[in-house]
């Protein structure tokens, strides 16, 4: 079974915890041996506009994970100056994909993790991450060995396709990608 | 003040709520004359993956919005079917815009607001909407008047463009349809 967490936290961007979890869940219709959770802190966090959303697990599910996926949101900032929270992750880039949307790449600086790598970030975000010692790239998916970070929300659907290429192979990848085109732009029926 | 009003469902698929509501709620960092409401039948709704969405008003509150958007997913056909569901709504497209996503335009041809127009929808739904006597084009949008119908997911991005410029102008349309590009693709930050 490959297990996919989702880090969601306070404040998060709507969109960039919804859309990757919708994708990856498009993953079980061709693959029933795939698990998604959306995890943190607390039984349910909230979005930067107000929507909760119940957590399935606590942060230490990260730590068996096959995925560890950061959103992005306002939320990042005081997460990144609380080492109680930071340390509750043990993760390993030789054998988990991590990855990252925007601001998410301040968690994965905090936690050491792009040392000596270049990464992405939304524009805003930049400074802060170059603070970490991080080379910033002006691209939407910046990817080292098992280690990616995108930008800019849409950004999600090369990044979640990467995700499920690597751990699943270019068939699922390219059928989950297919099924959220615009009709007529590639759009291809996963059900 | 333009009131926007997204109406979920049981069964819903959750892009289809989430990265709408996302966009508009986008819009009140420009013009915070701008109210985004879910609506639905119950005090929440859980989408197709299990997602829970509290409701933020009834489904009358469509019937004196300025825009009333129809999510997509397995949960419309029991809607479809569904008198006291469908007869609250009163809706009037000379003075509402009324847009759907997907299998949202089955609630659409059920309330008579297809009569005589083309329309869109994911291409499992072409043949049930077809029942309604709806021409179905293979077009991520279509559009006549104040009704409009996109299909594939990622079509909410033409469809919610066309609906704050249709209310807002497009100054605003292309600062929230840019805020959620890829970095390197068209991204310019809104906030």
């Amino acid at each position: 079974m490959k297990k996919i967490t989702i880090v969601a936290f306070d404040k998060f961007t709507d969109v960039d915890v919804f859309l990757p979890w919708d994708l990856f869940n498009r993953v079980r219709l061709r693959e029933k041996n795939w698990s998604v959770k959306i995890v943190g802190s607390k039984e349910q966090h909230i979005s930067v506009t107000g929507i909760p959303v119940p957590t399935h697990g606590t942060l230490e599910e990260c730590n068996s994970a096959d995925v560890v996926f950061f959103a992005s949101g306002a939320g990042t900032r005081s997460l990144i100056n609380d080492p109680d929270y930071l340390k509750r992750f043990k993760l390993d880039h030789e054998k988990q994909i991590i990855c990252s949307m925007c601001s998410g790449a301040l968690v994965l600086a905090a936690l050491g993790l792009l040392g000596g790598i270049s990464a992405t970030t939304y524009p805003t975000v930049i400074k802060e991450l170059q603070s970490f010692g991080v080379e910033v790239e002006d691209k939407p998916l910046v990817v080292h060995g098992n280690i990616a970070t995108a930008a800019g929300c849409l950004a999600a659907v090369d990044l979640i396709g990467w995700v499920i290429e690597k751990t699943l192979g270019t068939e699922i990848k390219e059928d989950v990608i297919a099924s959220v085109q615009p009709v007529g732009k590639g759009l291809e029926c996963i059900y």
